[in-house]
Formats: C-alpha cells, structure tokens, sequence
C-alpha cells in the first residue's frame, strides 16, 4: 500500500468512464467526486470511443447488463486496450444466469483487463470453483480466496480483487489481504460497484504501480468505512451513506498510513 | 397483521427480483437490503428467467416503462406463475397514457398477480372508477377506496393494496385499513415502489399467509415512517430518506405489535 | 428576482416532465418535490405525447442519451412547441463526443428552447467558444461568460443560464449576474441536472415572467444551498445532499428576498 497515491488521485482528478448498473450510477458518481476524481457515465455505442480516449480509466460493471450495452463495452474497452487505458471489470452476479457468463466470456475474448474485482461467488465463477451466492450476493464457500484470486490473475494476466469482510488482492506473484472495513458496507447496496469504481480512479493515475493503486483503493475504501462507522450521525446502512461519503472526501494519506491492516500472503 | 412474519424475512433473506424504474432502483435496493431481504434488478429478455427461478417474488413497476422491458416482464412473469413464485405489480402512473394501460393490459392477460399496490389513482383507473390523478401522484376522488380494493380483488382474483394516508389492503373477501404512517414518505419520490418491492420480500417467504403479509409489510413500512418522522435527525424530507432506511433495518417484531393500527372492515 | 415566484411553484405543484440521465434521475425527482413541484420522468416514444400534454414544462438532459431517447426528445419537444409548454434543455457533456453535438443539433432544428442551462464548457460549445472542459465538468476558460449567455441567447432566441461560482442569465437583452451558492454544491452529482428542472418548475408556472422565473430558480436553489452550507448537519458532500434538500423544502420567500445576491450587466 503507498498512501501517497490518494494524493495524485486528489490533485490529477482523473477522469472515470463509467458503464455500470441502474441501481448504483449514482452513488458511483458520488463516491468518484467525494475521493477526488471525476465521474463520466456514458452508454450509446456511437460515443464510447470518444469518451473513453479522454479518460483516465474505464469501468465495466454488468449489474443491469443488456445485450446493447454489452456491444457498446466492447467497443469501449478495445478502444481503451489501443490507447492503453486501463480497464477494470465489476462481474456482478456473473453466476446467476448463462447471459450474464456469455457476456463476460465475449468481453474476456474481446479486452485485457487492468483488474477485474468481485465478491467470492463471482470470482469463484470465473476461476471454474464452486461457492455459494444468492443473486448479486455471496454467500459461503471452502475454496481459498487466495488461491482463487492468484489462480485467475494468473490466467487472465491482470490483477483481481475479492472484495468481503477481508479483501484479497492478487496479481498472480503478489498477493495482499486488506482486513480494514465495516461491516455497514455490506448491508448498503453498490458498495463494491463504488469500490471498482474508485479503483479505476486509483489505476488511472498511477498505471505504472496497478498494483499498488489497487490494495491502496481498497484500503482507502475500508478507512473511510470504518471512519465512517465511527460517526455519531449513523445509527444504521441509510445514515451510514452518506457519511461514508463525507469519510471518502476526508481520508488522509496518514490516515492511511495509521490505519491501515494489510498482510502479504507468502505462496508456496 | 402478523408482526412475526417480518422474523422470516430477517431469516430467511428472501432474493427478490425487480424489474423497477430508472428513478427509485437505489431506493429500491436499500430498502430490501434495509428490512432484511436481498435484491436483485434484471431486465434482459435473456436472463429473468434464470433470475425469476432463484428468486422468492418478483416485482414489476411500470414508472419508466419501454416497450423493450415490458417484453421481458412478460417473459419473467409467466415464468414465475409457472414455477408459483409471487408476482407484484405496481402499476405507476397507469392513468397517465394509453401506452402504459396497454402495457398493464398485456400483463394481465399474461401473468396472475398475487398483488397490485398502487396509489388511489391507478388502482381506481384499473378499477374503472372516476379518479383525479397529477403525473404519478394520486389527487383526490369521491369513490370508497375500500370498495374500489375490494372490487379490484374480485376481479383480478389477487390482493389489491391502496396506498395513501390510509392504506387499505382487500382480497375480495377480507379488507384491512392500515392507518400508520408518516406525512413525509409522501414527500420523497418512490415511497410506493419501495413499498410493493417489500410487500414482495413479505409474500415471498410467507407465501401461504399471502394477504397477512402484505399487511404486515404495510405496517412494518409505516411504522418504520413514523419512527422516522420522530427522530431528531430528520428536518425535511431530505433527511428523513436516510433515516427511515435505519428505520427499516431496526424496526422489530415487538414495534408493530405494539404500533399497529389496523382496522378490518366488514363489507355487508 | 421575484422571490414571490417560488409561492406559485409551491400553490400549483406543477408537474414537470423529465427526460433526463440516469445518474441523476432520483436526484432530480427528490428535488422537484422538495421544492413544491410534481416530477415524472417517461421515455418511450409511445408515451411522452400524453405526458408532455399533462405537463407544465418539459426537461431534456443528455447526460447519457442513446439514439432512442433522443429520437423520443424530440417528438416530447415537438409536442411541448405545439401546446406552447416550455422546454428546457439541459447540453450535459455537449463538447465531449460528436455524437452529443449531433444529438444537440438535431433538438436545435426540431425544438424551440424557452431555456439553455449549461456549465461554462457546455455553454461555450454552443456558442463556438473555446473552453476547457474535463468529461462534463467544466475548466477554465477566457472568454467572457455574460457575453457568451448572451450570445447564444440571441442565436437560439431563448434564455441561457450558465451555472458556476457565479450563475450568469441572459435573454439577451437583458444579463443578471446571482453570486449565491455553496462550494459543496459542485462537490455533488448532478446539481446542475437539478437546478434544470428547478428552471422548469419555475418556468412552468410562471411563463409570462419566464426570465425573472429562471433568476428566481437559480436563487432559490443557491440560497438553499447556502443554508445547507451552514447546518451543523452538514460535514461534507455526502451529508450536503439530503440538508441541502430539507433546504429546499423549508425555502421561503423572504429568504429569497434577504439572502439574494444579483447583479444587472449592462450591455454596451
């Protein structure tokens, strides 16, 4: 983790191309001001590519994916792949249906991601191991986490995430857990939307450290949870919201450093 | 009212799949989360069906209706009858174009609802009643409610729930007038989607208590609303959003024993 | 300003049509309520007629159009054109992609705007100014802002209202300057898709006094955020939002009054 990296996300303000859900588009763009980045959704095919050359950084998040939207990420990510933009994938609910595994198979054929980030079920899905989920969310699994992230950061030459009461962070050599968080996190819908979301904000300016960039998004992330759950002003997930956006747009590079609880797993 | 059945959701975590509008989606979701369920929003043609089948209740609002989603409602609703998961329907602004009576036209013949909640508006436009209607909000009419409930449930052989000031929930057979609430769920946009989402969350894992959970789903949000209302946090409608989301996620058993105000009514 | 403007919004609740992004929608709904108007948002192309028709002002914001919403914009503004309802446009992004500019241009040959509000960068677009732009935030420029609005007010024979710091407001003949507003206002998504459709409330029940409703939204939606600003409720933009709508809410006339900062241009 390198707490100095939320500063170059403060002072670059770099622009986010968002292609994520219905449900979450707004807390995305929340959360992306709050941390000192700028937020940009845009959907129609005939405008990705423009978009996306002038950004920093390109989400691709299935949440409420349709087969149009799917041809437009498509056009946006190889776009973004030519110009060396990075670009991360949020699978939600990949395990739910055949279309949404189809889409994520087309976008694997078609883009090389920077990061793809999920909760256990869905990375479990993409790693071919079996686990547990209820919809979007996931439930219990025995697989290692660490051994499934490493496994499909291997395969799919990127970074991934797992995203749950402890983050696990693989590039396939390297692997990290982050314990900090709140448990508030997990009961607000979009949490680990914003947290790809922010991700793509910390890659964007600082691509040569990806890595890096993203153990310290989860770790900025996590810090500000659990700043926020500190708050006197929440008293359950609706209050914790918005404070939790305020903690975002407050964090420090020493709180950062102070907080954070971070452990490099050692492979065999 | 049985102030039990909001236990089963707690436990049971019930996934309810909603095929919402663009306006309330986030609401929607917090509110599920907050009362204890898991959501999930789908709407490609390709995929309800596998989201349906996992599903506990399904959802169908027509606030931003296109024609493109309505084909997949009917795809997802027909699935579910098959499979007897419960399907709600919220009829938003029905009165507003004849584009969306055709559309609720068309679900009808295809799909048998458990519940149709609406404001007075759209329940007396399906009802066939004279009724004064703004945009999406409800005005005001001289017709009984209940009758108009009760009619409605005959009719369509489904529970029928008008939400208002008072909120009367017939099955044809039975009527009950819950007089809870608070005057600002009236002044955030979505309080009635966010209802019909958890009346699907009560129906769904109490589906043999049908009518005794939409009741109670009623009570459980209205009582949320007015433990809201009196909480010093809330000064306008702003802050009371958040609020009664804590609310939601806090509200027990024991509170709608003790808050309920119900009223049955005999019809002669 | 004529602070007594906002007493009608409030007497008339007036329902405002919005086409407008998906980021902002809930945003722009919560605040249309909170002000004393009645928000709808409809898309599809068979139904926007029968709402545009209901309707007191029509409100389009590309911040994420597609070619079908675009092409349902246009039959809403033919419509509103034909029954003499207002249309405001709001060019969110215009000078990001070519496919916004296209878009924009083909509402310029089809719809007459009662109102352009933009940023500085969207604006200076239209007017064929240079100008800095970051996604859809805007830079730094050097052209002069009030002869800009100008300008392109005389072009497009309508009111242009460029948001910032200061929010400048010309017909064209005449140019007002209002210095109210709060920091944390730009720190937030889509304040200025709210303020749009705040423009449309006003317009919508004031068109004889169309510029003097538009210099009175703008106030009203800055002193509220002033007062938001100061309320110990408040400790960043995540707190900001749900304040700034009890703001809102609770606006009065006589604040308007007492807190409005504006300034005549004098053209030469």
């Amino acid at each position: 983790m390198n707490p100095l990296l939320i500063e170059s996300v403060r002072t670059e303000n770099p622009l986010v191309h968002n292609m994520t859900n219905q449900v979450v588009a707004n807390d995305v763009a929340n959360t992306l001001l709050a941390i000192g980045a700028s937020p940009i959704m845009a959907y129609a095919k005939e405008e990705v590519e423009d978009i996306v050359q002038v950004s920093k950084a390109l989400v691709l998040n299935i949440g409420t994916i349709t087969r149009e939207v799917a041809e437009s990420m498509k056009v946006a990510g190889k776009k973004a792949n030519e110009l060396g933009i990075p670009v991360v994938l949020d699978p939600v609910g990949v395990g739910a249906t055949s279309f949404r595994q189809q889409i994520v198979k087309e976008l694997f054929d078609d883009i090389q991601f920077t990061l793809i980030r999920g909760n256990s079920a869905e990375i479990a899905r993409l790693a071919g191991v079996e686990w547990e989920a209820r919809g979007v969310d996931a439930k219990e699994g025995t697989a290692s986490r660490e051994e499934m992230a490493q496994a499909l950061a291997k395969e799919k030459e990127c970074i991934v995430a797992i995203s749950g009461k402890e983050d696990v962070i693989s590039d396939g050599v390297q692997t990290v857990k982050v314990t900090n968080g709140h448990e508030l996190l997990g009961r607000i819908t979009g949490s680990g939307c914003m947290l790809s979301s922010v991700c793509g904000a910390f890659i964007g300016v600082n691509p040569t450290e990806a890595f890096q960039a993203v153990v310290t998004a989860h770790t900025a992330f996590a810090v500000s949870g659990e700043q926020a759950g500190k708050s006197s002003q929440v008293k359950g997930p609706g209050t914790f919201k918005p404070v939790f956006h305020d903690a975002l747009a407050q964090v420090t590079a020493e709180d950062l450093s102070k907080e954070a609880k971070e452990e490099t797993i050692e492979h065999e």
